[in-house]
């Protein structure tokens, strides 16, 4: 038995209409708050925008889970800033044409700075998609400049490098004090062998991709050890006749195995007392968030991830876990 | 209009059943003969079952091709090797679990060479998958140790490295003189970016996995220049249902496609006057080949790629090529 308290997934793909019913039910079961990104159909770029999702997920949760809701990043004026301030948690930057939903984000990325000092001032943190454009495996390091440069000319604005996978992306944190990271649950578990190295597997395929077996290492140490490194699944469904097509779309449904997944890995590393710290007290220091009063049960009962999750093929489809949430 | 003389396809997976009647006449109709790989469920590991599957692909295809069979690798004898001799054109080696039916190839390398001296005796080519064990990326650069050791200990025997996908592959060819490589059409064209840079693709997904574009660069300089380097082009057909899949088997049947999209590649590079030597000269002095007397005409008139064929998605499916294989 194991209790986390004030679990929290600190990004999560939460969708719309029938899919935001279907899969949001899974994230506010095991967490008490989850950070919800901006990358709808059209992107959530006004207040006006998050307090319409806000509402449509709380509609399809209930009340006893918070989102933290996010700006998708344009060029905002420090009005616009100020007014969304209460409401948001950040604004999300995603490099133009990099992921799902991201072809309205910024191509240059020198555009991007006059708003960032309006955050900084503001003190509103950036969370940003750290891929710039060229080889897939070489991507992120080839936007890490591009976060030095930042966290160097704003040295008061919190920046989130989301969903780290590199061990260059890991070491960055310490060099500024101002950058943070969140790690998923399967850049933890697999690399590209896992991804094509067999059969190819399109419930694998995620954005960024899955690295080399030195990289995953490097982030299950910043997962266990690192005080800026905290949990964000980037749980991201899609449905099955969007992943096992011609073309495949990016995302991993991870929010129905992430607490159970997690308990499982950080207890065969012996480490299962540094949870906790992974999945809420980290990011509750980094974002300067109070802990929610909930608290989530971990049972040492194992079941087996059911196939399919309505239209969606959930992460570890058909495997055995060790531990499950006590319902 | 271009007058391909005696086009070879150095490296076919003609298959077996109803798949072998489907794709084995594109094959037989744009070229004059081509290797066809003994991979099959069991795989051809004596003469009896040369002859046999030979029989079969005649069958499907009429006398006006020559395939050229292949053993798979196990230890053989002697005796079995000189009465197989004059029926193969070379034994093909699989590492253990490296490609589609490949279990039953050796896993120790060591192993082989007893029947690599016996090979190297009677003038009988080795033709190897080259990848080892370890992350997907490096499989062929870990593989290459093997094929030094192999080609410095056996220096009379014929080393044929199939599909090569790296710059460490090609250059390995200027150290040996009894090396030789074969290079696919798609390893001309993609790198791991058209796999899973945007969308993942499994219709793109084989292996060896594509590689980085500065790899891609090498090997068309070596499609372009490299006495040793020719062409073979892997068509290895898989039905849709095994393609887009939860896990997608590794292969791209680009037999419909090949001899138009290498003259629209090398067209394109301003080599269409060396299309000739990498789709037949090389191969036969390498082998010490006769050249066939049959000449396949192309014709600079476009045409789209069909969607589907039979069961099968050929590669650019959809695509519009520049030029054709004349009626």
């Amino acid at each position: 038995m194991l209790n986390v308290h004030s679990p929290l997934d600190m990004h999560v793909h939460l969708r719309q209409g029938d899919m935001l019913n279907l899969v949001a039910p899974y994230t506010a079961r095991d967490f008490a708050a989850a950070v919800v990104m901006p990358n709808l159909t059209p992107p959530v770029t006004s207040l006006a925008q998050v307090l319409d999702y806000r509402q449509a997920i709380l509609r399809a949760v209930g009340e006893s889970f918070t989102p933290l809701m996010t700006l998708f990043f344009r060029a905002y004026s420090r009005a616009e800033l100020l007014e969304a301030r209460p409401h948001i948690i950040g604004v999300k930057l995603y490099p133009a044409g990099m992921t799902t939903n991201s072809e309205d984000g910024p191509a240059d990325m020198d555009e991007a700075r006059a708003t960032l000092a309006i955050m900084e001032e503001l003190g509103i943190p950036l969370l940003v998609h750290g891929e710039g454009c060229g080889f897939v495996m070489d991507r992120e390091a080839l936007f890490l400049p591009v976060v030095e440069d930042w966290a160097r000319s704003f040295p008061r604005l919190r920046i989130v490098l989301e969903h780290v996978t590199t061990r260059a992306g890991v070491e960055l944190l310490d060099r500024f004090d101002n950058l943070f990271a969140t790690i998923t649950l399967h850049h933890l578990l697999i690399t590209l062998d896992d991804v094509l190295g067999g059969l190819m597997r399109p419930h694998l395929f995620c954005k960024p991709v899955a690295k080399r077996p030195e990289d995953r290492d490097a982030l299950r140490r910043a997962a266990l050890n690192h005080p800026k490194a905290f949990f964000g699944s980037d749980t991201a469904p899609h449905p099955l006749e969007a992943k096992e097509a011609s073309g495949c779309a990016a995302g991993i449904f991870s929010a129905p195995v992430a607490l159970p997944a997690l308990a499982g890995l950080f207890e065969e590393l012996g480490a299962l007392d540094r949870l906790q710290a992974f999945v809420s007290d980290r990011a509750c220091a980094a974002y300067g968030l109070t802990p929610i009063p909930r608290q989530v049960r971990l049972e040492r009962r194992a079941w087996i991830v059911p196939e399919r999750i309505g239209c969606v093929t959930p992460y570890l489809a058909g495997q055995t876990l060790a531990w499950q949430v006590a319902g």
